[in-house]
């Protein structure tokens, strides 16, 4: 079952506005076992709404449109449709009667552009809004189904899974579609290609892999279709656990996660505590933890050192120790997540020294050079990893595998302990 | 001049991604007098991909894609255009030999995956790749101009700005675009429409005025169409200055930049130093702060005093003012930033304390109570906030509020030693 979505707006083609609708459409369709064969973005403009419905695929079932339902004179979709599918606008006295309902909560009174939300196609079944005036419209022609949903984003996602998912549920038998989403760090892309070339090339012929990117961080999708979703549901997690086996600790967590959520986990199981002592990273790694809520539970604090002298004071690093290695140095990231740990008595402690650029790179030490400590009761480990060029890869970067690093090694005391 | 957009990758197919490259690519092009007429996006599927090419509007002068790519398996995207074009994939040694220095200096060997992406179409012009091993490709068949540019999205915008837009405006005539943005921090956005209305209604016709807000900023964009650019670049700043006077220190910084920018300058131009005791913020302001190249000329460092003993130990807080004012209090903010300021010796000092969500609020402090203070020579300011329910927005404008609090404090003691 193939579908196409249409956003339709003037602000997405000047680049003002993001569309975050598409992906959410797209992934619901997904998950109810429709594929989405393309998305078209084009101006609040009649014939380009009727071109892009024209051009759609032949094997296209379902085409969605978001977008221009709205109130003021720039929004045409309505019209095109009519247009499109050769129909009258009529007043709907029941949607009238929903509008005037709808302002009168928000004590406003109806104006002639909300009474023209009224007028709507003869021969349409409508989609109710629940926090909006725009209604949605349902055509069907020639066994093709179009929706047409408004743009903005609660009013459309509201439709979507109130109204839309379930129409097409009823109105066709979906194939099955489930897909897992490994998360793995500290491993580059080639080198994981190389690492699961015979284990994806063994993959069953209704399972596909994604690689997807981000710094530090790649993540593989896998996406099993068939027809009981059950049996992929199987398919799929003794894929991922052949996958466990071959990648191990590379793994980090399966699914809707983040690395510092799964960081904050381990902490949490273990009843450990974290601080950090960042100089590169100004920051990142402390707004990473913290934007996982509840990271209090583990996250104590830590100290942004960016300055060298705050180094010394706040951390006990030894001034000696600059002046002969440089702030950006084995012997000084392990003294900053010793003092940290100790000023702040953590389980754990992190720290990054490195150079972020674009200025401070030398030929020993080009930009990018970052060393990263993790600190705990048993021993303090450093190493040193070398970025790109650019600033804020870098500081990602060196947050991603700081974060990592630390997991690492809170699930190496855990097996001891055990073991 | 019309162009159009073919974003190529199963990701945004799915709805795993948004696709954010698009609204940069329509931005710059749209910057640059060039109009996107459509955005389409299709999977990495050779058939798919010419299948879009081909279907671009009759007037269309220039295509774009991005994604598409990297060195895996799903990559397709040059084998779709080199066919498109009928032309052979060759070995470039000259981008090989730049693969295998970019995989060098990230202690990273060449692998056949890697050697593969210098297997690239025999007659296209190449468009460098700072920041990764994907090579842009620029082709012309039939006075229509194809750039392929990769999907990581930093790759993508330096290839874009360093490469496609010069091409562009070298290659076409392009009509005379002056934009002009005005950012402003502190003021609503309904406020601020309130407030230049007058203004606004008394615009040139080839003026226009756009809103763009973000967390705790609001961003004025002026865009002016023409003939001629001097003039349109006069017309524009006449305006800005009519703007200037409106809204006065609410305007934080006119054309690219951002309130962690101007406040650094601020900072260096009086040559003060400023230090951070974040708790709420949890080291978002750090990060921001930090994010400015050479911000090391005026940040000292910071602490993050997320649990109440750091704030007592490393801050100096009176252990009595949070029990009887509790953390999120005037008395305990006040507290945080004269300890940090003390302890690193800056001339400024910011503090945060408050309830991000979405645990944690009672009916006297909601979620979103967040108080700000401001420490210098003269006295410490402390205001309290009322932000949102929703965690990231809150932790986003508190750190706004609070630079932008600081930025305020700066220039008033500026003004005052200067009068």
């Amino acid at each position: 079952m193939k579908a196409e979505i249409i956003t339709i707006g003037d602000e997405i083609l000047i680049g003002q506005v993001i569309d975050t609708n598409s992906a959410f459409i797209c992934s619901e369709l997904n998950q109810t076992g429709i594929k989405v064969n393309r998305i078209l973005s084009v101006p609040d403009n009649k014939d380009e709404i009727i071109d892009a419905i024209n051009t759609s695929g032949k094997d296209v079932k379902i085409v969605l449109t978001t977008g221009g339902l709205g109130p003021t004179s720039d929004d045409v979709t309505k019209h095109a449709l009519a247009e499109y599918f050769n129909q009258n606008l009529v007043l709907n006295n029941e949607v009238l009667e929903h509008i005037r309902r709808f302002l009168h909560t928000r004590r406003l009174k109806l104006n002639e552009r909300n009474r023209a939300q009224a007028l709507l196609p003869e021969r349409c079944r409508l989609l109710p809004n629940e926090f909006g005036t725009a209604m949605g419209m349902w055509f069907e022609k020639e066994n093709r189904h179009y929706f047409a949903l408004p743009g903005v984003p609660h009013e459309m996602k509201a439709m979507m899974t109130g109204h839309v998912i379930p129409a097409l549920i009823k109105q066709f038998e979906l194939p099955a579609i489930v897909h897992c989403t490994i998360h793995t760090a500290g491993i580059a892309e080639s080198v994981m290609a190389d690492k699961i070339s015979g284990w994806e090339s063994d993959l069953p012929q209704n399972i596909k892999l994604a690689y997807l990117p981000s710094p530090g961080i790649l993540r593989l999708r896998l996406t099993a279709s068939g027809t009981d979703k059950r049996t992929l549901e199987g398919q799929v997690s003794y894929q991922a656990e052949k996958l466990k086996k071959i990648i191990g600790t590379g793994i980090f967590g399966i699914g809707h996660t983040t690395i510092e959520a799964e960081t904050g986990s381990l902490l949490r199981q273990s009843r450990s505590t974290v601080a950090v002592a960042e100089s590169c990273t100004g920051g990142n790694i402390s707004r990473m933890i913290t934007s996982v809520p509840g990271s209090s539970d583990y996250f104590r604090g830590g100290i942004i050192a960016y300055d060298n002298d705050v180094k010394i004071k706040m951390l006990g690093v030894d001034k000696r120790k600059i002046e002969r290695y440089g702030a950006v140095s084995k012997h000084v990231v392990i003294q900053m997540a010793e003092g940290v740990r100790k000023k702040l008595k953590t389980a754990y402690a992190i720290a990054t020294s490195g150079i972020a650029g674009p200025a401070g790179g030398t030929a020993e030490k080009p930009i990018g050079t970052v060393w990263i400590a993790v600190s705990c009761d048993e021993k303090t480990f450093a190493m040193v990893f070398s970025f790109g060029n650019l600033r804020e890869t870098n500081i990602m970067r060196a947050s991603v595998a700081a974060l990592n690093m630390l997991r690492l090694i809170i699930i190496r005391s855990k097996n001891r302990n055990s073991g």
